[in-house]
């Protein structure tokens, strides 16, 4: 029992480094993506129930090639550590339940859709664009929240002044928020303004403030990233010409001076 | 009676100091901004009696917190040097007068909502980014005086030529500028260009040449900023370079050579 | 027979380095894309004869142009390596079909104007601004794919919520990508969103999670660039510095003194 | 007679560097700027009159201050060598022009805003900042015409293909391009998009194309500029830094070392 185990796992591991396997691998998500689209467009009842299949098939695929990983991982408990591996079992996992009411049709679609996502997990390029994005996440986090008070006091202003002028755009806080990012993006925001100027005639200053706050923050934010990111490359570099320099430096030169001029000494 | 005044400083300062007193004030602000938050719902009369009543518990809570701090303080002098502590004075004292009146109750709001702000004074990464970008200011400061004078002159020949085609955005150098600034966000500024060139042909050469200057402005501003910050990143690494490196340098060592064939001559 | 040849190639030559001829084709290719321009406007027939004539006396001179740039390569299957090349010769042999045919008549006036390309092609700064255009995509490469990966996805959840509310923006996943696109320019997206927002209170989140992964994909991108570019400069510039410095630098000063050393102990 | 000029430039150049005068000076610029602005209002027949009499006393202090300008010039020919002299003596020569008619008079108020530009000369700041960016302007030149020339491929395509769909927008190649840079903003691109989609199916690849180039070509030369200003900054303190360690280098140790092994070596 445990020989064919055994067998079983060489087998796995040998498949798994097959640069074959890969290609077929990335071939099936590319083609699991096309039959996604696919679905979007009205075809005739035929051709959906080939889709049907080959959705199946796809899904069974996934099965096979997640147990194959699983079996080729040597050490088990580490594989579900591993945010990725736990992403695409969780895809096949959900993709295998038979659904038929309507509701969780939806959701069943929508996992089908998010398989797309699984070419970045499985295309190393890819995968560190994603990480770097990810770490790149907490410099932003304080960029965010100042940005977030700075709309949420806008917001609250604006619904307490406009509220009474079109209740659609500055009802309550939440929707004054939404407002707000139209205005920021500058998608039809004299409108919005023209409006309000009706009634309160300096309006205008509480948008041009709000655009000069919110864009000087972005501005804030891309410089951020772009310092940090260049601080990151100049470290890198640094730490590298400290390993190839530290052989001898000006401190070892000293040194040897020193010697020296204590061996003349002594001599005389 | 001195005694009780120590003792109630002593308390304060370890108060003050307290984590947990601290992680208190933080939650109470992010309550006090949900409570703005809520009032701009439509709420029923029960919902708002409670709204007014944690309204006036928090004005309460941050009175209690300025005492505090303030009794904290060894230095009472330098207690309202500090901007933060003034903004905070400011807002409690404000929020203690009670207001009847409409137009008074409308102003009561807008400080209970500026209480937000907060947030930034509490928390010192928002505080630091805060002084950091008031620290960019000055050096925007000429440019966006450029960018006033371009946008002067371009509101003025606006409002000369276009008052009589449209005085709702070319009426006078004020309602000009606006305009402009619209033009400047792109939003809808080919409606406000097609409906001059029924009367000027060229008049899109205005345009194009505004948006062309104020780009350009903005563009330098951009790189002026990211410049700037770079040059003060790296003439902090050098002077902390040459703080560890100034215990040995060529100069020294051309020193000590010439010391050494001192030494030889003499010997010879 | 190859007396005279050799006398062609000579001439060619001569005619192919002269700074005259240069400005010459220069002048012919700035005339021939005003032709291109002219024929843009409503002309009488009179001068529709005359731009006919001048197109074939450009596509003429191009033609004698082209021999003689060809005869003057020295080194003859290397002329057809530069991409420039082949693109100059398929615009002239092209331009030189007869074409009566309405259909095939829309092609000429289309190739005509891509004779405007030749400015790149005769300029060399506008040649090295191409290159290093072309030059940056391989970097952007994957970072477009990731975009597209993000589009696809957001297409295809789009198309199975939306299709039944918009079919003209909704209806497929190639539809919805180029309603994502606009969305992505801000250009009328509140009233996708607003429009979607009546029958799914809480579609905002699609719209909004959307801008903020695209925006953030393009500024990873432009920053990317930046780093790159940056990079390249200073590597240039490091291996002119060690060009610069390999003749004298410290472990050459250490051999040294270990030498001197040794003389001295030498002596003792 | 020599004496009493020679008294009167004297008196000019200590006027002239006077710090009441130039704050003087700065102050009418301001004021007549107000004035500028003022016309555009409608005002009383009473205020313009005094309108009138404010600019013609401006007018006069401008003429006034040329004149010391120029006697406080020690080298009068270089005088007019200077664009910011040639330029504010022009402005006032054309204000002191008596104009009546109707169509001269506009030319007049035009002249009249032009002054505003005098800020721009007397401030120092502002001088260096637009000089930057002329200085800037040839590095973007290239890129410009790279611009230009995929704006006029497109734009002959476009009137090519699209004018009898909408003679508004793509009648003849200005109008043309008058469209693609309002698509190049972003502005209503879609409604000129899907306008041309009914006729030509695929008429969007047009559009994201042109997009993509044009913002590509924009980015460039953002990158472009931030490179080129930092390498300046770059190669100024490395200047600096030449000029700092010449005193002493590797090279002159490396020397000494020599010499003091000749010594040892003469010794032994």
């Amino acid at each position: 029992m445990t020989k064919t185990l055994n067998k079983l796992q060489d087998f796995s591991v040998k498949l798994n480094a097959n640069r074959f396997f890969e290609f077929f691998v990335v071939s099936i998500i590319i083609f699991s993506a096309l039959v996604v689209g696919v679905k979007t467009y009205n075809i005739s009842d035929e051709l959906l129930n080939i889709v049907v299949i080959l959705d199946w098939s796809i899904t069974i695929i996934f099965l096979i090639e997640i147990i194959i990983r699983f079996v080729a991982e040597p050490n088990k408990s580490q594989f579900f550590k591993k945010g990725w591996n736990v992403f695409d079992t969780l895809i096949v996992v959900v993709s295998l339940i038979p659904i038929d009411n309507s509701e969780m049709a939806l959701l069943g679609r929508l996992i089908r859709i998010f398989r797309v996502l699984r070419m970045v997990s499985i295309i190393p390029e890819l995968r560190i664009l994603v990480n770097s994005l990810l770490k790149a996440m907490p410099q932003l986090g304080y960029v965010m929240l100042l940005m977030f008070i700075i709309f949420y006091i806008y917001a609250a202003i604006g619904s307490t002044f406009f509220s009474q002028i079109n209740p659609g755009l500055w009802g309550d806080i939440t929707i004054s928020m939404l407002t707000l990012f139209r205005v920021m993006t500058f998608e039809d925001w004299t409108d919005v303004m023209y409006e309000t100027m009706t009634v309160y005639r300096f309006s205008w200053t509480f948008f041009l403030t709000f655009i000069f706050f919110t864009a000087f923050a972005f501005l804030n934010m891309v410089i951020g990233i772009v310092v940090s990111v260049l601080e990151d490359e100049r470290s890198k570099e640094k730490k590298k010409l400290e390993l190839d320099s530290d052989s001898i430096d000006l401190e070892s030169l000293n040194q040897q001076l020193i010697e020296i001029k204590k061996l003349l000494r002594n001599k005389n």
